[in-house]
């Protein structure tokens, strides 16, 4: 058996920033993952991807008024995957550079200090003074009869994708925001787009009174809510969904119903809990076994790539103190950005959470039309919202539009550091950046 | 004669923001200004219609890999027009929202509380308890012969201007930030860009060690430095530009020498004191007179349109206090943006000043080629660097590359509220979008 | 009628910081005052004079293991009586410096504009573009029969008081703020102290479980609880209470029931809205009418002489600011102390709060019995409590025993700028004070 | 050779905070000290001890116009004892509870990683990982003719001291804290003090102008400056002290010529650099070595028991990081307190040092004269300076007088946050406690 102070199972975002700062620090760590590089989702189908096809479009899109120009997707896909390319090539240096190391193969947990992996070719175990799950989530796929007729994101976002061209017309079963950032710029390459909702919104995880604010402003798409799919089926060369209240027929159908946290098997023999949502976990990122951390997607906190990131650091320092906390994870801190066309981002407690919570708060808010930037890049709508308690303490905000996804970060920072509408309120802001948006929102209580 | 609370001299960014602040707070104001128009240089002919035009060529220049587009520099001066025109009807409209009114003229201070007004058809004089002075800066025209031949900033940025065609070859005479930023989008439109400056290197009002670093970034300019012009004369239908070391034959010459501050008449008479570089002011933007304020360019601390409008503020809230003062100016936390492509920014002590300051300082540099958003953006170069005390307070930072002029606003925020480097590295910022080499750098020491 | 900018009623703590401050900025004011001096309750018969004898007790307290020493209550009295004269005469001297104007008599509200005040000789009318009510509180007299009998904190606490020697044994009526720091110091004197309270605790106000730590640290003093003062009536030369349930007989009987804001004359004729507890404002300190502010214990939010201070500053702010608001108050910063021996000290949400408000919570407590400067003073008891949330942002704490009103501030500052426990694990406070014990709790969880 | 995680040399407050916090979270950890107690000079013969008297005879002093009362000196040495004695036994106590073991004896380092112990009864060899000496400093005696003929503090502070009356005169040599401070005291007490100075000035490693503040606030001392001592010899049943420019006669002389890093052997075989200020550490309290740390008075930064506990734990933050710095010491933050009567106590950058360092600065200052708890207490001189720049950060202070040794600590987590002047005009700080001078002073400025 081989020995090493940390194991990780998973070497996504939410263990690679462990491994490194651990080795940097003299531990001897190993990752463990089923693809065997360096990359979670976020890389391989998600993030990087999707965002490297949506900011050509974006550009595509603001300057279509200005030059002439036309899109090829099949070169936005082609730059899409020349930038996974180079990130997979950063991160073999980088792996090189720290002298770690990944196992490939699929992670179990035998106990509190043991991790079992099955390599395809035998199994191997490893012993590990602590050990972080970091086994992310993916794509869940409802049981529908035909939905292996469907395609996921993946088929649009991974290496050298299945999907090259734009369809003619595409039915997305899903809501959420993969389908609707999907959706939303496959409709600005022309695209016939029908969003198939089971809820009765799109979006419903994040609060109505933005949400609505937003679909206004998105590119035409047909959308279906409290609608259940039944069944996918060929039909001729196009595809038909049939829905409990109808049916429709589209050159693609696309599976965007969620994510689902991936666990680790011996998590029940060891008495780990977790719901269905995750692994429990405390904000030190430890389960219920103080050796035993679960960051990222798999504890379904915050499950995005930079919390990911933040908690795996945290799993890192408090490892190092003995598995006694000494670093905190801060949920409320951590920016959401949809990077629809225009894009939404929020952070920290907004007004209906604010009003669900009974915290008294005011809002005080820039509207984008009267921006210099959202002029320049001709996307005049939009604004910046910040949210403050009686103390005049920043406590979330949102913003829609231009850059939201720039400027959400500020105010991130101003929720995490407990700052005051005062100190957005004297700032000079660069000028013409939209980020000038914050001091006006401010001023206007000062 | 009439009785006012306040006076502004300029209606730009250092004159209304007060004077729609004190309006809202009941006070009687009165704007004095050459134009008439709610506008300083910033959006007649400085930031607004210059970043409209390289805004747009900077999204052609990431896009022209990927999409198949053409220039066509006419559009891109319609759009900057545009963009001009929406914002004179948004600064009238909300003039007339708040019953604000500009006297056409040029203004002279007559005594400590009386401003006269030449208006063309006659003279006016006014009565103010206080007297803001916002008379902004103007292009300075070194006296060269044949200057009248060269075009300066206002023929490329004005409504309308005369400029509506990249010139086949220009030679910038001043390689300070309007010449540079001009000659960069000219070079990628295809322009060959020549820039003569006298001192020994450009932008030589920026620490050469960062400047240095940008240098090998931007579009190819041939920079002659060292270099005094000593005339500019016909030369069949070219220009010809004659210097101490040598000539240069272009079809455009532009002067780009720098700006002045533009003083109002009666300084002298009332003892107001001030130097070639403005009229001096406390951080409460008092002058030696403590009820007449001077705000903006004219002052010379910080000539930059977001820093004008937070003095403009700050005068409002002092007049409003009696002239005991309790709000004041931080220098300190202003941005500054070369609207290159690429951009610089930076904000606060940099480490060239903290050396000649005696500040021991330390840097933590994230490199711009590992940036997931650089790579998605075909932008793969650059840097985000901290500069932080021994204390690990944030006391400045640069950016080069892509969003310099957006994340440079998140550390002008640490600068202003005295964050620590720790601050940025708890922080999860936004995937992927470059404000995460904030927290990427600033974890090297945590 | 005489006119001004601001008319204050009341010329306490709520209203001359305001009426300093708005002199200093050049604008026209008049204090309106029963008194005709600068003081509230505060100096004449509340938190100096008080503190004056309470801190005269304890030092006697803990030194008496120490020194020989014997107390004489009357020259504690003579102190007393020369720190409020030391004040009075402060107090004259700056108003004079100041050139400000005391009117004695009593303001009514007449209309918007107007206070018409009765001097004793005949009725004045005032016009001011801005009121500020600031007319405090007062003692609560219950309807009992013999309530003429017992005597009051003015008793004890006005210059040259009716009580110069301690009583042998003394009934209190009302376990507040008020009967209990009385109480607690005649206890240490000698005296024998009954304090009657209705509800079924003392110190109802605060929470169960931080009283429940005190309690067995005062001075030894009777409590009945659950009790009602049915009359009082002499009994040879001794007063006996007679209760619901039983009946007690001692030297002397304090009514201490409580205090209640005392409302000018005029609220319901101009539409003003208020409660029991005082006249209804916002964080700005504006009631119901823009131009007309409440602030102090009027207005029951924060009833201390500290908070009054700071609400009387920001109306004056929101003044000179055109009543468009730019100050807030902030009552969650606020401590409070309760200046038994030992004292308790609280500011913000403290943990039964938080409970109750459903904020996720813990504390950091530092035990006294381990402190440095609390054995040096023979005070071997008490503690520290941080509270904070689970983004260990500090949200509260309180402080029993030694130097807790000294303490409480920094706590007090740490709330009121959302600083981080760790931001105080990471401070080297001075050793050897008490001071060291916030560090030391932080640092139980970094 | 026994094994261990981490060996301190020294056993104080420089050692046990880091081998607690590295016991508890896991680390093998032993200490190594010459008195094989947990007490560094601070409990031995230093702060507490000498605090215990000063803060007896402080109650004494402002007592005495109230109350009747008689001082036994004996009395209050035992007093000191007794506290002494509970400290020990406190942390005995911790030790035991903590599983810690102290091994008495002389610590040699022998190589990177060994360190050497004489016990007394013979030499043991202990390796270790990593290293922290924290061996403090000790009295200087200067080489006189003499000396031995005096006392030291640990004469007046030690267990049980030599001394336990008052000297009816006293001639102290060395006019630094330790001797003002004694002298204070003494003085009250009514010993006729004589302080000899070489230098031209007392206290002259503190700025001269609030130095000059201070000095006639103090007890009566005769101060001889500029004044060299040459021998002392016995006179009759008293002592002479010959100096260069005349003689004292007096009953007792103390030396008090300042403090000197103890340095262990070995230092110059490792390479281990240091000057006579002591051992050379970065902020991250490493040594040229990069897993041997230097903590507390051995290093010279800030010789302070409380700068001591703080770098003790930063070196066992970077100790459990793997010696990659995650922790750092800012010196800036620490708050000194001189305990004279009155106090006086600083932090941060003074206006001299700013001066020197070419900073830009101001002062905001509370005249303590017009502070409600200095006339409670007796105490009516001294002041509250804050002293900030011009960006209006709080970058330090000063406090003269009753409560400096408490006040101090809220100004050093100002300087700490980098908190503003305006962060302290807003608060409610608790009336009446001297801390209300914090929020006058600020409020000059708003």
């Amino acid at each position: 058996m081989k020995e090493y102070d940390v194991v990780t199972i998973g070497a996504g975002g939410a263990a690679y920033p462990a491994a490194f700062k651990l080795k940097r620090s003299g531990y001897n760590v190993i990752m463990i993952d089923k693809k065997g590089v360096m990359s979670g989702n976020c890389l391989s189908e998600g993030c990087v991807p999707s965002k490297a096809i949506i900011e050509s479009v974006h550009k595509y899109n603001t300057l279509k008024g200005i030059l002439d120009l036309k899109v090829d997707y099949k070169k936005i896909v082609d730059h899409k995957d020349s930038v996974q390319r180079l990130r997979y090539s950063d991160h073999d240096r980088e792996l090189g550079e720290a002298d770690l190391k990944i196992i490939k193969g699929t992670g179990r947990l035998v106990d509190e200090n043991t991790v079992e992996v099955d390599t395809g070719t035998g199994i191997e175990r490893y012993h590990a003074d602590n050990i972080i799950i970091a086994t992310g989530a993916d794509t869940f796929i409802p049981n529908i009869k035909g939905s292996e007729l469907a395609v996921t994101s993946r088929d649009f976002y991974s290496m050298d994708p299945k999907i090259k061209s734009v369809p003619e017309s595409i039915t997305i079963i899903g809501g959420g925001y993969i389908g609707v950032e999907t959706g939303s710029f496959l409709s600005i390459l022309g695209s016939r787009v029908t969003i198939i909702e089971m809820l009765d919104r799109i979006l419903e995880s994040m609060e109505t009174d933005i949400i609505d604010k937003l679909i206004p402003l998105l590119p035409r798409m047909d959308v279906k809510t409290s609608s259940e799919v039944k069944s996918i089926e060929k039909f001729n060369d196009k595809l038909k969904v049939l829905l409990n209240d109808g049916e429709i027929v589209s050159d693609m159908v696309m599976m965007a119903a969620g994510r689902h946290p991936v666990l680790p098997e011996g998590l029940d023999d060891l008495g780990i809990k977790y719901t269905k949502h995750g692994i429990n976990v405390n904000m030190s990122m430890q389960t219920n076994i103080k050796n035993i951390y679960a960051t990222g997607d798999v504890n379904g906190i915050t499950p995005l790539f930079h919390a990911a990131k933040r908690q795996s650091i945290i799993a890192a320092n408090n490892i190092m103190a003995g598995n006694v906390p000494v670093d905190y994870f801060d949920p409320i801190s951590v920016p959401f950005t949809l990077y629809t066309i225009p894009q939404l981002a929020y952070v920290g407690i907004l007004p209906a959470q604010a009003e669900r919570l009974g915290i008294e708060h005011y809002e005080a808010t820039y509207d984008m039309k009267k921006d210099s930037l959202a002029e320049i890049n001709n996307e005049v709508y939009g604004e910046i919202t910040l949210v403050f308690d009686k103390r005049m303490k920043i406590i979330g905000g949102y913003v829609i539009g231009n850059d939201a996804g720039n400027i959400i970060n500020e105010i991130a920072l101003c929720v995490s550091r407990g700052l005051s509408l005062r100190d957005l309120a004297e700032m000079s802001h660069q000028h013409p950046m939209s980020f000038e948006g914050l001091d006006s929102a401010a001023r206007k209580f000062y």
